[in-house]
């Protein structure tokens, strides 16, 4: 089958988009707005948009398939963002499943989600949303700019942040280094799929002659 | 331990972002260059970037970890579509996962690795690069924008690239649409691991009160 995007139903490309780009790491990102209201939300429109410099990249258009256009955690979350110019990303884990989808729920904007999935907000270094405390890495990011990419309602934003510090849980630290197999991480597959990351397999590069 | 990025070696915090921004999806991106030559190299610091219009974001800074700088398939793969403005995403199945793994090596410009890894280059509808026929699903993209971060050596690019025509394999479609169970996908983890996507869970989204 070959079709053009132009010819789907938004819902239909979101959809194709969500089952085959996938697994998506998650951002579960907290912020505050502008008269201090605490914001925890999930997307999995979300990767390392650069190493030099250090930039973390997510879209916060993800719910925008056949929902309220006008609210939203996503509308909220990038909402704070315009207005206070940082957020953190915090990782997610299977064990941490649960609350996070708690905090997917399309909550008012006065509702802190980390009260509603009993959460641990603990104090940033260099900004001024808290982290997650029960999760093992985050992100401390300052806004490097917003991408609007059109002005439809369903349109899509980039937004992309600079880490300017990074906390690791303690317990996930070996010789003073991130143990990556003390992560138990987890991934978002299309519709309402997740994977774990314990099916793991190494290959090594080839080297070219 | 908390750190900044910019107290850590480019390494060290290119391992760290690998380790803990997982699993992430793999673009396995075909490009032409201006004279020709076919390339097939494996991204996964990958992602939807906007639903509507529909793009797709990769950072081809992937490989910039004490490596040769000045060569390689990143480098071909970013050059090719600055060149031609044009690639094809495919995407990568359990199935796909030594042939994906062949092709990132870092052959010569010259190397055409779908001969490398003995894959078949089947024509785009409206792109000139070629999609890879093994993949279930590819994505024909033109150049939207590149995002270059900075003029470092080892300085981090994002590739934006619009979606104008999409190619399901039949054999994984059901009732016109992607079965997403169909696909086998993997996903990128830190060091040489990859994770399959085989052990999945479903959450069913709250309903906010």
């Amino acid at each position: 089958m070959i079709v053009s995007p132009s010819d789907l139903p938004h819902k239909d490309l979101y959809n194709l988009l969500l089952n085959s780009v996938a697994p998506r790491p998650i951002a579960w990102v907290s912020t505050v707005s502008a008269s201090g209201h605490l914001n925890l939300a999930p997307f999995s429109f979300f990767n390392v948009a650069s190493v030099n410099p250090p930039l973390l990249g997510f879209s916060p258009g993800l719910r925008a398939s056949g929902r309220d256009q006008t609210r939203g955690e996503a509308k909220d979350t990038l909402r704070n963002i315009r207005e206070t110019k940082e957020f953190v990303v915090n990782v997610v884990t299977y064990h941490l499943a649960e609350a996070m989808n708690l905090t997917s729920g399309e909550y008012d904007a006065s509702v802190n989600e980390f009260e509603v999935a009993k959460l641990t907000p603990e104090a940033s270094a260099l900004v001024d949303p808290p982290r997650v405390a029960e999760s093992p890495v985050s992100f401390e990011c300052k806004l490097h700019q917003i991408l609007d990419f059109s002005t439809a309602p369903t349109s899509g934003s980039l937004v992309l942040g600079q880490i300017v510090s990074i906390h690791v849980n303690d317990a996930n630290l070996k010789d003073g280094r991130l143990d990556r197999n003390s992560l138990d991480l987890i991934g978002r597959m299309g519709g309402l799929q997740y994977t774990r990351t314990t099916q793991r397999f190494e290959m090594v590069r080839p080297k070219a002659g």
